[in-house]
């Protein structure tokens, strides 16, 4: 079955946005055996987007459109879609709920203006929107002369809303309904993501050259993202369930290759799988919540990520900005003394950071960072992108506890800098919950 | 004068790869006068490359092409372009002598599969590629029965390999050929983006009804993301001068109409703009590091937005992530009284929580924030997304502070939540640093 995609927006078409829905879309698309023929993009114009609906309908069995139902005037897809239609815009009852939900929840009353995001094209279906204002559309087109059927999807271009709107409301109808060719058969395309950090991506594709040939099926591809190397496996077989077999062959081969190095798979995410660690860890449920985080360079980055997971509060007990070495003394104890021999940014002040941090908190685990996230700071000795990081952690026999610590040169500029500390801090924490020493 | 850019490849159309080479083209063409009225992806297959080239060329005057002229049978693009021109595949002496050479350069010999790359359909013309294998291909297409010329243009995907080949090969081509409208002028298209925060995109439409108007030149689009609600302005005239005094035009009358609400342009960041506003602040000036954070529900994200800016440390003194009950008592001195009574998502403890850090800190300016960020948590008075924060300020007479609360409602999910009250957070500091009363 065929899909197309279509992208509307200005901000699109002129380059100023790079459109990242389409892509997303196309892998979703993918995954459940449509296969994406096209993908489109044009600016909020009436007339060129009726034009790709005409010359796309009978191309494909399902159009995923994304982008300008919002309640402006430059928002025009609705109407561009009634005008494909020949079909008047009118009030949808349930879209009208959908909007006025949308606004009682922010206890805000709705503006006028966001009245025309209820109107659709008449004889088509709201799909629910659960995260913004803009109501999604949907329709099935049957032309005249044609035997087939395209499925019209629209929804809005907020990547955040799309996402939700398409996995809660577009996905479970492609699924359900056959398309041009009928159920059954067809070419499958299986996909799986693992993930890894800390050594880069020629390390990576060094450890599995086998893997990563190119004439093989399922393939295996690298993809690097914030710092994350993942593995791409694509799995092409002609039934859904020789693409599922030969996709675990080759996530197990994968696995046995690269061992701990994976922290997780699709979208997992690493403080996820940390926290996952922590409330298993008996030392650490026994003290719960067990780790603190005092931090310079990061600068509240790595509690950020400790708290990203719903339900941190299990596990995550408080954490320091000592941005200053005033901060530091006065906060962590740091002593002046290591601070003038050793500096900010060494293992000495990080270890007593931690150490620090544990007794003032209480926390059996804690995580240290300081470094020199750039773009200025850095000298010959210690360049723009060395980072110092200690893990106290407790032993399972006595009230000590052990610290570990490390230095790495981060590359990139300061955000990365700061990005790769905050998860290397993880990492550590991880490999320690884990039972393992650092593979790097 | 209008182009369409097609960009050609199996990993671009299965969204393996987010395609960046055609914003990037986008935004060239527009630069230079070329409006971009529509993107096309395919994959590596003859007959929908055909067919895209069916259907662009009497819709534009330039086809912008990238994609498919690699060595490998996957590389489909110039035999694609061949049958559509219904020209055979010829080699051409001065492509060949372009391969060879890139070849000589690494001291290999030419794999016979490459030579290839070297055939171009009868009648086009070579464009050179200094920086890879592939030759682009060049013609200017005339159908029968329009008397426009669409000029194609053929480049490699590589994105470095086809940004050099543009700005050498294509670029002067372009600037040099008029088009459909005829030689000299050209229309030029110039952009300008202002950034506001703490409005819906409804919100600000309303205030500015004239410039969103449809039929207005410059156009006035909003576009979301990441919380903030921005102005997308675009000048379209023959000349550079008009298009830049035109674009200053409606830059002016929308600053006049939305004023403070505005608080940048094109890539200012806000923390950017409000470490702008601290350094420049006599009050903060005499005091720096001026500011502190004591941060709940955001969990270091407010610390982490201050401290994203270099030189941060000339600003910002030092934050603590208190999630706990326990944290808000020990080390921002908040009565159990108040948490008590009032709970922690509270202005009475956000209050407490801002005292205690500029109290502790000794920095003037201290921002609290504390509430749900979901997904669990919320109950019938305090729903998910309910956010408090108070913001601590220096008075100019007198050592005592000034303590501004405020409580919102923020909607999306966990991640939205907090992104959008620590961006809260900074904007009521920018509105106290500019001695302006809060406009929302």
């Amino acid at each position: 079955m065929d899909a197309i995609i279509l992208s509307i927006g200005d901000e699109l078409a002129l380059g100023q946005t790079v459109d990242t829905n389409s892509p997303w879309l196309a892998q979703q698309l993918a995954a459940i055996g449509y296969k994406p023929v096209a993908h489109l993009t044009v600016p909020d114009d009436q007339a060129a987007i009726r034009q790709a609906f005409e010359e796309s309908v009978g191309r494909c069995d399902a159009m995923i459109v994304s982008g300008g139902l919002g309640p402006t005037e430059d928002d025009l897809t609705r109407q561009a879609l009634a005008e494909f239609l020949e079909r008047p815009l009118e009030l949808n009852e349930a879209a009208l709920e959908n909007v006025e939900r949308f606004f009682r929840a922010l206890r805000r009353d709705m503006p006028p203006r966001n009245r025309i995001q209820a109107m659709l094209p008449h004889g088509t279906a709201m799909i629910e929107n659960t995260a913004g204002t803009a109501p999604g559309i949907y329709c099935n087109y049957q032309s005249g002369d044609q035997k087939t059927v395209c499925r019209i999807f629209v929804m809005p271009g907020v990547p955040k809303e799309m996402k939700i709107m398409f996995d809660r409301g577009v996905l479970p109808r492609l699924r359900e309904q056959g398309g041009r060719g009928g159920g059954g058969g067809g070419n499958v395309i299986l996909s799986k993501t693992l993930h890894t950090f800390g050594m880069g991506e020629s390390a990576i594709a060094e450890r599995i050259p086998d893997l990563m040939r190119r004439d093989r099926n399922p393939s295996v591809g690298t993809t690097v993202a914030n710092g994350y190397v993942s593995l791409r496996i694509n799995a092409y077989a002609d039934t859904r369930e020789r693409a599922e077999r030969e996709l675990a062959d080759t996530d197990r081969a994968a696995r046995a290759a690269l061992g701990d190095l994976i922290w997780g798979e699709e979208n997992d995410t690493l403080p996820e799988v940390v926290a996952g660690l922590l409330v298993r860890d008996p030392l650490a449920a026994r003290r719960a919540p067990a780790v603190c985080a005092a931090e310079s360079c990061t600068g509240g980055l790595l509690a950020k990520l400790l708290t990203d997971v719903p339900g941190s509060s299990a596990y995550f007990r408080q954490g320091w900005v000592t941005y200053r070495n005033e901060a530091k003394q006065n906060e962590l104890n740091v002593s002046p003394e290591t601070l003038a021999r050793h500096g900010a940014v060494s293992e000495a002040t990080v270890i007593e950071m931690a150490r620090g941090a544990a007794a003032r908190s209480g926390a059996p685990y804690a995580v240290a960072i300081s470094g020199i996230a750039g773009p200025g700071g850095g000298t010959a000795d210690k360049p723009v992108g060395t980072v110092c990081i200690a893990l106290a952690s407790p032993r399972a026999d006595s009230t000590e506890l052990d610290v570990l610590a490390r230095t790495f040169i981060f590359h990139g500029d300061r955000e990365m800098v700061r990005d790769r500390s905050a998860k290397m801090g993880l990492t550590m924490l991880r490999f320690r919950l884990l039972g393992r020493p650092m593979p790097f």
